[in-house]
């Protein structure tokens, strides 16, 4: 029996995050830690993501060290890509430069600053789903 | 215009979380942040899976402070429910009392840690996607 999970390449792992655009964020928030949602472009080796004023701003400003997770599964499928690294702020010509990354928002809130994260180490798996438990549905 | 955000009470951040069964878990690393997709159920106000021996449950003894995201989206609404939270390891009683839930594994794996985490916080947003740029796309 091969085995149920397998290693993505690293430009397995690019692939996967060129192909979606809503990725989760994990970032410090105070003593604790925080994770949302967010839609994203990816430029280079760069994450990159709007945001607006709040609080996930000033916790990145705080501790820019964050891991980022982009996942996709079909039937007999799943595949997930994890980040690691730190986020910075993009400003002037870099930040215009991302008006011609697919980046699109998908909810029409105001997001002033274009942050990128510097992916330092990048790993993703596929899992090959068995879904035992479907075999028991009754049809 | 109505908010394109709009916030969940807790009875329907618990509904989502019931609703679904791959979330997002986010954890300390050594010095770094770590996130994974997990398999769940809800147990009362726990959340329930299962882990091998290895990096992730190492990680959750060492520090068992975690934050855990799960969404859903449509053409036009997405939600997203947060938690955080602590990790405990179910024994005996309590960890046999997990095969009684929806705990569904989708991978043939083996996982021998029963763990739970002891929600102290939970949040959700409901997005009202707009897309705009869904409306220069070509027919």
């Amino acid at each position: 029996m091969t085995s149920p999970v397998t290693v993505l390449t690293e430009p397995e792992c690019w692939d996967l995050l060129r192909d979606q655009e809503l990725g989760r964020l994990a970032f410090r928030h105070g003593e604790g830690l925080q994770i949302l949602p967010i839609n994203y472009a990816v430029a280079g080796e760069h994450i990159v993501f709007r945001t607006a004023d709040g609080t996930k701003f000033s916790d990145l400003m705080d501790d820019a060290d964050v891991a980022f997770e982009v996942d996709s599964s079909s039937h007999e499928l799943a595949e997930s890509v994890v980040c690691r690294g730190v986020v910075v702020e993009l400003h002037g010509e870099q930040a215009l430069m991302t008006d011609q990354l697919r980046l699109r928002p998908w909810v029409a809130t105001r997001k002033t600053h274009v942050m990128a994260i510097r992916v330092s180490e990048i790993s993703g798996r596929r899992f090959h789903l068995t879904k035992p438990w479907e075999h028991m549905l009754p049809d």
